[in-house]
């Protein structure tokens, strides 16, 4: 199979590359990894699995949880939830609280922390049992009742959380969240701290590679057009202010977290997790971005 | 053929909506055309050719012809042009003097006026007669002779092109123009100045739809490589602080211009040309992107 | 005395003025006032004390206690208080969250809610009993013990201050705040609670216009120097963004508070008091600015 | 006498002190000075004169100039010319260019580059030979018919303006600039090229401490309202981002320019003028700065 065959060469050309990132700092909890851990593992819509490295040691899955809570949302409102944020990548990293007060506290898009803090305290109102009801859903689309939380690692982002107070209760102060703050931060580091491999990952996200439709049933879990847009919105705003070297170097919808992971999507082909704990500058897993950009020249298998 | 039903019932419904639009304003001359033409052409590289409407008028290409001028700059210096400009979109078009600012002169992407004059600035240290040069490159490219720029829209431009003016100097203030400035805006002023019709518009073009080869005698304009990359810059950074949403409703990579031309590219398979002059708030053509969102709505044609 | 028939003729001139301003709408408590409320008192260094209209009204001193918080602080650290926050103008309102982005959490100013929240941490971190011995502080200077909090205002805001638990939490992102957030708010909640009238602001303030000392009992409230600082920090600083405007028209050290009052000090000479709760687009009173325009033009008792 | 005395003891104070600062290099011709020069130069409204060191050596006065221009064309506009730009302290440097562009090309005030462009530009449409008719004014108010430009400074700064050829066309883009933006800046760059002593700066500027009258005729420079505004002026904005630090620490209204020259005023009593070429971080002469600040202190004649 000549994908595996890229896989492989791709992994052991970059697993040999001297690692220049670091581990994330900012959770105390995620320093208390492996930090040459490197793992890759490939779905494809035609039901082709392949895995390298540490593809079943599970990691804090962090931000990619993002795209699941949107999907969740977006799944419930449909088009709606447009009003309460935007669909434009945001320049910088450094300028989010800028453009939320330009913006009047409506976040650019829902993958930087502003607009997934706006997703969950939607999710809030429309769940009966918000964090049961999303793990549910997580559950059930990828079909594996193991995933869980981190009770751990909630509680250590908690505990440090201000700036993600701070942002939530700068929303909330332009009338965007309805909810009480602590109870929309709680909820959300709960989202964050969901744990998963790579060969998990691949299993939640393969709906994205399918038009919205689970694989494995033929259900629907987003609408085709929803399962499109998500994936816009991972090409444009996926990768924070590296989003469009993602794209140029890629070619991939994509959706990165600070605990080193990273999902990639071909629509109609196939989903790659990769992770590796130790980020670049912009807060991406060095070998995973890395790894990807090798895997899409060699495959040339880009969208573009 | 699909296609051309499709692009029919789609030009008759925008072309029946009120078109809340206004013609640009900025440019004196730009304001002399017919507002309510309406045309759309697509070149699948299968050779299907398609148009409908006012697809055989020539207007001012504008921003587009910066997908033309990175072409050729990239063609002759490879992936080092990204030590003059970056990759990233730009957030918002309000940010652009900002960003500047903080990112010592060097534009945030090719697409902003910023980083277009940057490649101008390329473009004139390289080519011998650049004006002449340049011009070639696009008719051999197309095939077509008869291209050419409009030394009135140049003209009126010049004449009122302070703040492009202030931008060349501002980045020259940072050591990133080689250049005189006023050379190199006149440069940019005549590139944006080319007239195309919505046809020669796809033959120009067609290129980025075939991984850079010239869909006529095979030859390489870009390299696939450069071609990727080339359309992955426009689908994070065409349409300014629409990107996004562009990504998000229509799905292609693509360039629009204030003259209300846009083109989009479905790479493998073909590209689209619209205009119609009157622009939304964000200065995009109101009907083309219009039409372009229920083309590929119904073709269900996006890459995504 | 000349001084009081110059303001018997500027209050009346302002009086009849059509207020063109608004009552802040921001704390719910602070609507219940008198709209058309005005008063103004005058102490000067050699004990000439003259009140006009509602001068004996209490009302509530919001920011205006932002200087007193600063003395005592300043008193108790004095220079080295600045390794927390700076002395320079903010610009514009609207900047205050980017530049604690860009200046890595340390408030360009004490009168900037940043700035007076980071007072209120160095407070907490220096007081025994923080809310009990600021409040003896303001007794102690005025020799007034009938001064005190408003339990309903600092609790009416506390209910809606989403905005400054935004700005306490980012500071404290940036290891600028030393103690609980929470703790921190509920303090600076409380300051700026105090209530007070014009004749009893002036009691307050005297020693800002005595070289820091006490003007009865000539005992040393803030150093000499630190007195002539906290006046030039009023003067450049003390109106938000109407701080140059303020300069320019009435050309004197002052502090406004969005309850309605403004105190400006004449170095040497006096401290004067004014109080309407009617605000200008940028947060100050609009009788009150409009007034003491009026008085240093006539009087020409400006400081340049 | 007494301020001679602190004045020697400042000096020599100041001068042992090793002097941290740059000459400043973004003008060529101005790193042609002798850095180890510092001179002062002290007049009072009665008549007293006192120099020490380089006090009668020329240099570029630079935007010190900048108060002369304001104050020309404030005599022949009146309080209509600030309907072109504001009274308010500009924040950062750095945000010079972000708040043209959200204030629609309204410089904050009369000290930034932006500013003092468009006074130049106001000069230009009221004078007949403004090149001639500003200089006759500075040689009329100080009765020095020797002062002149510097064609070298002007020249060499013209070559290398682009940062303030981008402001001028900047603003013209917001039709804030009448006149054409290269006769603009060439009269603007013939202003800062002003040449003069440190005695000859307190010549000329002795107006602002005498309540806008010339110390020898009492003649009328600018109305008594306008010099109390000029000096606030001067108080809030004379510095750029250090302006909050010199009032702080200094207390005096002042003006510096990047020539190492700084003026400051004490209003009723006297104008005092500090050479020294080397500048600090913020652009502000390092010498002359630590100077001032040892002055005030020690005599305690702050106008806080």
């Amino acid at each position: 199979m000549v994908l595996k065959n890229i896989i492989q060469e791709a992994y052991h050309k970059v697993n040999s590359i001297d690692d220049k990132g670091q581990l994330a700092s900012y959770i105390p909890e995620l320093v208390n990894v492996d930090s040459e851990s490197f793992g890759v593992y490939i779905s494809t819509i035609d039901h082709v699995n392949f895995g390298i490295g540490n593809c079943h040691d599970k990691f804090s899955i962090q931000s990619i949880a993002k795209v699941l809570s949107l999907s969740l949302a977006y799944s419930i409102l449909g088009e709606k939830i447009w009003s309460r944020l935007g669909v434009e990548p945001s320049g910088t990293a450094f300028n989010s609280l800028v453009q939320l007060e330009v913006d009047n506290g409506i976040p650019r898009n829902p993958f930087i922390n502003a607009g997934a803090i706006v997703i969950s305290d939607i999710l809030l109102s429309h769940l009966k049992n918000p964090k049961d009801d999303f793990l549910a859903f997580v559950r059930t689309i990828s079909n594996n009742s193991e995933l869980n939380y981190s009770t751990k690692i909630a509680t250590s982002e908690k505990a440090v959380g201000y700036r993600n107070i701070a942002l939530c209760n700068f929303i909330k102060s332009f009338n965007n969240i309805e909810n009480d703050p602590s109870e929309v931060l709680d909820f959300y580091f709960d989202l964050c701290s969901l744990e998963m491999s790579c060969k998990e990952l691949t299993e939640v996200f393969l709906f994205l590679a399918n038009n919205g439709y689970n694989n494995n049933d033929n259900s629907t879990i987003v609408t085709k057009s929803q399962s499109k847009r998500i994936n816009a919105l991972m090409q444009t705003c996926g990768f924070y202010d590296e989003s469009g070297e993602f794209a140029f170097k890629v070619g991939l919808p994509g959706k990165s977290g600070v605990g080193g992971g990273i999902i990639a999507i071909h629509p109609n082909q196939y989903v790659i997790a990769v992770w590796s704990p130790k980020l670049n500058k912009k807060g991406n897993s060095y070998k995973g971005m890395r790894f990807l950009e090798e895997f899409t020249t060699k495959s040339e298998l880009s969208i573009f």
